[in-house]
């Protein structure tokens, strides 16, 4: 394996990292917290120096780069980054543990939520800043970033490319324009501009500033860390109601909002994923509202939290406004279907995606077709365009692993000794990258019970589900070690 | 489709089930229960009426059989052999509601084991037997039975062999002999000749000759009805260690017995399924053991309860020898782990069969491997043989079908409103044909807390697991009841 373009990536990786700590470290001098200013400028240095001396190994241009470099660059970075990312947190003391720091800043970067604190209020404004900002950061993706900023990344026969298919969620890598470069740049602008409206819209209904954009970092990559111990709660319904809606916007497929700049309205609306992920979104509110609605003073009341915890639950946020532990079972049953579905590929949201169970469900119908006529050639389209039964299969077997890991990771953090409501939630709400799952880990619980090597398991299952599996599976195989190929 | 020739099968499927019920009546009539002796006396009389007409449609010889025949003749005579099978119970009195007494037979035929009677030491002896008799006759299937002592069958082309895949559990049917009336007359054969050696191992063991009935063939088809509330709480250590090793026995591919016969010791010892069985099994008791060490006097104590459970729910009875309700989560979450593993295929055991999970750990190394290296050709074996792509596809695809039902009807169940570990773990083990599951389902529990709803949805989950989905979801599809192919 091309051992010295991964190095030269990692670096690169940590470099920008560190160039965003600035901001944390800004604040924490604005607030005159000297421990905090030091735990930032320490980090900051030890990345630096880091991504410096990486930089400094030298590897040949012509060197080809496959796709086993772009999935060992994408684990290793995320790693790594995760590794610095939570000595601030560390170092400061307020969260002392270097495995608790650890895992909320990887619950961060995969946009998950899962936090391991019982009193978010307490945590300095430079380290809430930092951690909802790793959510935006992590959201898109870093190694897309770089595609984006750095013309030179793109001198290497494959590099984008296979970059970004291990790093972008969803089944397959639409190239919006010919050039890989561009399409980073377009997906980040989409980015930026859903950001800021969201942020004007909140701001409009007098949430404070630092809160608006901690909650629109947080909406924006669907990861869920908010700055209050209630969550959205403490917030009147107009800031519910946004965050709601652009939780929903967030969790679609953003080369749709290219095509809608492209006046394609047509295209964007026969969407068929598109089209299933409303549906089940509304189909979701519609029966949670009617099953929920004695809870509530009025109809409107059950209809707008059914709205909160679908939009939030699907696109694998994770903030809520009411505690839907108290919901009865149907409601719930459904917001736990709803963490396996996720949001659509190609969003910043987690889970399975859309377009996956889309095909998945296609399969099915296929697999009827074939056992009934075993001789009749069975085509499958999607969008109008005939989906190849490789793409098919590499579903399935995509849905084979990801129940492995799932299966097994409750089998490990079984040793704590929990329920099977919250062994079974926490494992599904981590690697679907939710944050909140049910009983212990429910909307007002979190994750500071488990034991450190429970912690561990469900980084790893974070990681793996923000990744979808292979960057880490191939980080884990004998292959990739081997001098040979 | 060909209705008529499916009319006739089960019309033959009834038949023989009413001349089974000859026993129980016969059992009412030494206990001298008048209203046992006709409760099964009208269900007879119904039965053969019924499968009698079926007998008088006419279908042509030279009528091809195709896979969808095999399916639907399946999916058909299960459920008429069901909803009469629950008749006696039902006309008797002793489980007055039609409903439950559908689930009850459900679960009998389908070996399941589930039950939803809160005291089963009320019911007559004559519905005891034929509670425990059902799991018998499910346990090889009724088709099978067909088969095996009817020479006409054979006389339709493609009869047998798709019958005997629809009714087979297992990823693959293997003829033994090149004639399939002389395979399944061995099958049964061997089946038989176990079930009676049960018997003698258990009458050894001073327990009641009608219990010792009762239990071989809860244990031979891996069923779980047991005749005391204590389930097998209440027999000697001698009594659960056999019931242990037979359960155990009875989850290992009877191919292999019949090679055995033959003395191809190498190819059984080779066989991969068995190992990774035998693998499993002991790793799971080796682990428990360890983890309930505390909860027991001595160490052996707690070996042969773990062996004890572990059998019984890997191979999907369901016996319980404690209530492993209060086990540590770890336990817990193995046995969990095997309610989805199951038995080996081609035995009576239930669950996705250890082949299918052979295939699937293969299929997932196939899938890292075909992303790190997307041309070269990866070829996958099983005992030696490559396995086609396709049929690794077909495995997969069957579990996304598997993972969809799950997924549906712990929503559907969810009505209820019963904790997520009941509501899921009640799935689990009703689509499991395992039985017992955790809380308020586990090893004291029982099913009658549940909504005439969400008993239909288990039973259907139950018909489903048993038949490996196809069979019904044939009967289900808009193209089996269309006049033209």
């Amino acid at each position: 394996m091309n051992g010295k373009i991964i190095c030269r990536i990692t670096g690169l990786a940590v470099l920008i990292t560190a160039g965003f700590m600035l901001v944390p470290l800004l604040l924490a001098c604005v607030d005159g917290q000297v421990r905090n200013i030091w735990s930032y400028a320490i980090t900051i240095a030890a990345m630096a120096l880091f991504g410096g001396a990486m930089q400094l190994v030298s590897f040949k241009r012509e060197n080809t780069f496959y796709a086993q470099e772009g999935f060992a660059a994408t684990g290793i970075s995320w790693l790594v980054m995760s590794l610095f990312g939570g000595l601030p947190f560390c170092i400061s003391g307020e969260i002392p543990n270097f495995i608790d720091a650890f895992f909320e800043i990887v619950s961060g970067f995969t946009t998950t939520g899962a936090s391991i604190l019982t009193d978010v209020e307490a945590l300095s404004r430079c380290h809430l800043y930092w951690r909802s900002f790793s959510h935006w950061l992590g959201g898109m993706g870093m190694l897309v970033f770089i595609l984006a900023v750095l013309p030179q990344a793109r001198k290497t026969a494959g590099f984008g490319m296979h970059l970004m298919r291990a790093e972008s969620p969803g089944p397959s890598v639409g190239k919006l324009t010919p050039h890989l470069r561009q399409t980073a740049l377009i997906l980040y602008g989409i980015y930026i501009l859903l950001t800021v409206i969201c942020v004007v819209f909140l701001l409009l209904g007098d949430m404070p500033v630092f809160d608006s954009f901690c909650i629109a970092f947080g909406t924006a990559g669907t990861g869920g860390f908010a700055v209050l111990n209630s969550s959205m709660g403490g917030y009147s319904p107009y800031l519910q109601g946004v965050v709601t809606v652009f939780m929903f916007l967030f969790g679609v497929n953003f080369s749709l909002y290219y095509l809608l700049l492209l006046r394609q309205f047509k295209t964007v609306f026969k969407n068929e994923e598109l089209r299933l992920y409303v549906g089940i979104f509304a189909a979701s509110i519609l029966l949670i509202t009617l099953n929920i609605r004695g809870m509530f003073d009025s109809g409107f009341e059950a209809f707008r939290h059914a709205a909160f915890q679908v939009s939030s639950i699907m696109t694998t946020t994770g903030f809520a406004s009411v505690d839907f532990e108290l919901w009865p079972a149907f409601s719930k049953a459904i917001l736990f279907m709803l963490m396996f579905v996720g949001a659509c590929a190609g969003s910043t949201g987690g889970g399975l995606k859309v377009s996956r169970v889309l095909l998945l469900l296609k399969s099915i119908r296929r697999t009827i077709n074939k056992a009934l006529n075993p001789r009749r050639v069975q085509i499958v389209r999607m969008d109008g365009v005939m989906v190849r039964e490789e793409m098919s299969n590499s579903v399935n077997a995509y849905l084979v692993m990801y129940c492995a890991i799932l299966l097994v990771s409750v089998i490990l953090i079984s040793v704590d000794n929990f329920s099977l409501g919250t062994t079974v939630s926490a494992v599904t709400a981590c690697f679907n990258n939710i944050g909140p799952g049910f009983e212990m880990v429910g909307a007002t619980g979190n994750y500071s019970g488990f034991s450190w090597f429970s912690k561990l398991v469900l980084s790893a299952d974070m990681l793996l589900g923000r990744l979808e599996i292979f960057p880490l599976l191939v980080l884990g195989s004998a292959d990739t070690w081997s001098r040979k190929r």
